[in-house]
């Protein structure tokens, strides 16, 4: 079920903006029984992502209601919550008082092969790099070619995700995950203040790692550091944790690192 | 008037990669009495551009049909065309066999004040940098936030364009035109090869300069060449060609160049 503006539809205006240049964000998360999963995160994050674009946010409510509507049929489904700044006169400059738009959809929740959280998954490294611009950096905004580009690199099933990195070099995250890695040095994740989307799972990591006293560091990572990891962890709100258990030819398996941010995504969040 | 896949509806599903990526391409210029201007280069262009995303690009003749009925009501119009790769199931990986949306729609044709192209404009520098993506740069994709945010960083409507640079400080375009300038060493165009839009008016005028033994550099050009230039001038498919007056305090009058700017674009294209 799909709702646009609050009615049942599955139709936007072809002059929406969000068409027309991209001009918006979105969110992407499991509801169970209309839960949605860790929502606090989810709306803060969608508003946080709004106001970066000086885009006015849906009120919460409005949008927590809807989300249990198009989610009424399925004890578990994915709700995806999209906002433009709505329709608008041809031209890159945003209407002075935007009426925005809001698309809340659900659809069945696919359930991957157990073992992808269990033993890990098959990971290789794009070609496709991520342009710096910090002025977008960590927002879950409608400009993903990039993302799509790099995810028709392969079409061979065995591959899971794939790595990207930014034009220096350093790992940014997967085509639709953050990464985590654990080395000599503990536990870290890359910057993502140039590229790359800064999700709400790898927010919990770093709050939970925050709560227990473990140090998790937010650094460039170089793509060598990456492959000499002990441990690699993909994370996003749809599929959890799972970890890396082949890339460019090493073989990597689910460690304690696995199992301490596994225990931390079970936690109620604070 | 809208066509969306050749039916007359303004609605596109909300599925559709357009919105959800901005997985797509778009095309926008005059069409007078239902003749498109320089309609060879904009369908060539569109090729182009799908082609640098592996979209299929709609059969010329289906377009040329659409963009007769949508403009049929008016003598002069906008038309734009947007080329999406369809409705897909949701994440980033393309479909394999993608059915692509084509919206055709038409606008009024605003008359810009006559004197921008008989006096110039007044211009502003943005603060807002194009980031580099050598596998997007010149194609003009549905991913505009960065212009959309260049473009929001004034209201003043003395002010008609603003340029843009890349991070390393060279000047690329404005928001939505290209930018030729002439100084001591003749006539010249920022290279486009990491950023920016590479329009088809640009392209005439390349092609037309080579027509007539001219020589126009294709090069990086920093914002002081640019500020020191004799003439500037801003180009696009709906504009034509426009002299900067103004720009950064400093005074310019429209020039020689602009004059041979002007015949040029009334050439009939080989």
């Amino acid at each position: 079920m799909i709702l646009v503006n609050g009615a049942a539809t599955n139709q936007v205006v072809a002059t929406d903006r969000g068409l027309a240049y991209g001009d918006g964000v979105f969110r992407t998360f499991p509801v169970t029984s209309g839960r949605a999963h860790n929502w606090c995160f989810q709306f803060r994050k969608l508003a946080h992502d709004c106001a970066a674009l000086a885009l006015p946010c849906p009120a919460e409510a409005v949008l927590a209601e809807e989300l249990i509507r198009v989610s009424a049929a399925q004890r578990e489904c994915i709700v995806k919550i999209i906002v433009t700044r709505g329709s608008g006169e041809r031209g890159y400059a945003p209407p002075q008082d935007p009426v925005p738009t809001r698309v809340v959809m659900a659809s069945p929740r696919l359930h991957y092969p157990e073992e992808f959280a269990r033993r890990g998954v098959r990971v290789q490294v794009c070609r496709t790099r991520l342009a710096a611009q910090p002025r977008l950096a960590g927002v879950k905004h409608l400009n993903r070619l990039e993302n799509v580009i790099a995810r028709s690199e392969w079409r061979d099933p065995a591959v899971v995700e794939g790595l990207m990195l930014d034009m220096e070099g350093n790992v940014i995250g997967g085509t639709m995950t953050n990464l985590l890695m654990v080395d000599e040095n503990g536990l870290a994740t890359p910057e993502l203040s140039k590229c790359g989307v800064a999700g709400v799972t790898r927010e919990r990591i770093l709050a939970a790692a925050m709560r227990h006293g473990v140090t998790c560091r937010v650094e460039p990572l170089t793509l060598n550091r990456v492959l000499g990891a002990r441990e690699l962890i993909l994370v996003n709100s749809v599929i959890g944790a799972w970890a890396v258990r082949d890339i460019e030819g090493r073989t990597l398996r689910p460690g304690p690192g696995m199992t301490r941010m596994q225990a931390w995504l079970e936690e109620k969040d604070v």
